[in-house]
């Protein structure tokens, strides 16, 4: 989980934590893990670019400008409807190069194997990986294995980092947010979350959930291609639609208002939320994100994504609006008016 | 372990693998390792930089030539003499950056957390990895943080990946290595190996035996300025020196062969190796790495490896012969000859 807040890249104030010991909810993309990051991570490593806040760093290398971008995944299951944990060890990390307006080219994957996985198992892994990488055009140029003990580890962890190259001159991070912008998502939320789920707890709803888990360079390279001036791109991953739009609030400053009557939610997708007490919001996504850019734009970009399988679901679901910078409200389906908070930890513990 | 054949980067034939779960020993940078990576990862990410046999890739991007690498860090236990798991995660990439003849510049971080681990040993390596990359003169600048249930890691685990860029026109690889080469080691062997066993094993030796973790790009770049001809640098960590001289026998498809006289192993490396069945040619090193280089460089690059604390001790071990190709052999200290060859898994398990 996480990927979209892109841990160090994230600049996020939060009080002192006063943890003793690491909470599996200091990995769910809410604010115990932006205290964590806050505490540990940022004075030790403080940077110009830790302190971009996007999903990955920009660097200046030779005559280029490169986005650099990592994660590791620890998803249980391993497989899952939609996907499993090489397709998302691809695509996650593609999606954190794409979202920094870069074109992903190169990965690196490190496997840490539990001793007593069988070779199968992997071996259908590393075959999703071949695939995604395929299907997102991007090469797998370096790596490295190790293996632990049995009872210390879970089967397969993958770590990949990513490469791209950054072709356009704009700076599309969250500082870049301007009044007046409109925020646009690529598709329904909630499904990656509800497909773990329903997988993890043997769950079954009306009709089979499948993750959204996609690769989405191509619709951000041809939204630049056509000029459309993107001020931010943020994939919704760990913490969901929510927990994105609070981290991009509070490091551009700005208030949010979102739609909710406008955020489209799948009725089987909902439904299973509306079982399980989780609110779709706040639910992992893996093939969507969420776009900032002028409104006279945004005609036109959401007549771009929705000439690609992936964001065929593109819609409008708010604006960045003259409000309390850092400050994230939603007018509900029944008419009010609520504040959209980050959650402590995570709905769903080791979602990617 | 396994920095240095750096898995995905090594092509090394071996035959089919008939297991039919992963087992410790395929972590251990040895035989059954290679198989692993032939059967499993090569035939899916078939590409150019893959089967460049180096440290990492070597990449054309934009105008430049860059060095990409990757490596998680399971070591147990996290702290031992000389170093920590922090220490290593940014030494180890750094190395495999340097291995490839490139400037080091950005490493990103992951980190995979065991729930239950103290936020003041995190904080503790986070300062060892802050420490470690000042004085290797790179900046950590992406990460991600995961934490996982109690019983489903081990403490920490850390992935490292890393940029560097190439500022030379030379090809240092295996396939590079020439008959009449000279081998270069740049130290003693054995350290990094023995101090990990000793604090797992809680032994005491004679004297404290401390890592020899340290970043070895700055005699390297030292060498590349002062012009020497490098053909190949292999960092001699995961399978010790002895799995490194295999590696690149195999993928040069050369003789090579070593005088064990020659070999610096300070003594109370060698005392508690003898006492404990363990033989330092095998032993992992996180400081040391192997030089090929014409003859008439040899002398010019042991001056000037000589001037830096971390290459002080670099001696002429060997040399590439006429003989069998893909061979190691070695006249051994009672005047025989032996043959070297890789170990089918490792001596000491989670030794990186």
């Amino acid at each position: 989980m996480m990927d979209d807040t892109k841990d160090f890249s994230m600049a996020c104030p939060a009080p002192a934590s006063d943890y003793r010991q690491i909470l599996l909810a200091h990995g769910g993309g809410g604010t115990l893990m932006h205290r964590l990051l806050n505490q540990v991570f940022y004075p030790a490593f403080a940077n110009d670019m830790l302190g971009q806040g996007g999903d990955g760093a920009i660097l200046q290398v030779g005559g280029s400008r490169l986005a650099f971008s990592t994660d590791s995944y620890v998803v249980q299951p391993l497989f899952f409807p939609g996907g499993d944990i090489g397709t998302l060890a691809v695509n996650g990390t593609v999606n954190d190069l794409a979202m920094c307006g870069a074109r992903p080219l190169y990965l690196s994957a490190g496997f840490i194997i539990e001793e007593g996985l069988s070779v199968e198992t992997l071996r259908r892994v590393v075959d999703s990986m071949r695939h995604a990488a395929m299907t997102a055009k991007v090469q797998l140029v370096t790596g490295d294995t190790k293996v632990v003990e049995k009872g210390k580890g879970d089967g397969l962890f993958i770590n990949t980092a990513g490469i791209g190259i950054i072709e356009h001159d704009l700076s599309v991070q969250p500082r870049s947010v301007k009044l007046g912008d409109v925020v646009i998502i690529s598709g329904d939320v909630g499904r990656h979350g509800m497909a773990i789920m329903a997988t993890r707890e043997g769950l079954a709803f009306e009709s089979d959930i499948e993750s959204d888990c996609a690769p989405l360079a191509e619709p951000v390279l041809d939204l630049l291609d056509a000029g459309i001036e993107i001020h931010c791109l943020r994939d919704l991953t760990r913490g969901g639609l929510a927990s994105g739009m609070v981290e991009i609030a509070t490091t551009a400053g700005v208030h949010i208002h979102l739609e909710e009557r406008a955020i489209p939610v799948r009725e089987d997708v909902r439904g299973a939320c509306e079982i399980l007490g989780f609110d779709p919001i706040y639910v992992a996504n893996e093939g969507r994100f969420a776009l900032f850019l002028p409104e006279q734009d945004a005609g036109r970009a959401l007549d771009i994504l929705r000439t690609h399988a992936n964001t065929e679901g593109a819609v409008c679901i708010g604006s960045v609006t003259d409000g309390r910078p850092g400050l994230v409200t939603m007018t509900t389906v029944i008419g009010s008016r609520r504040i959209v908070d980050m959650l402590s930890g995570e709905q769903l513990p080791r979602i990617c």
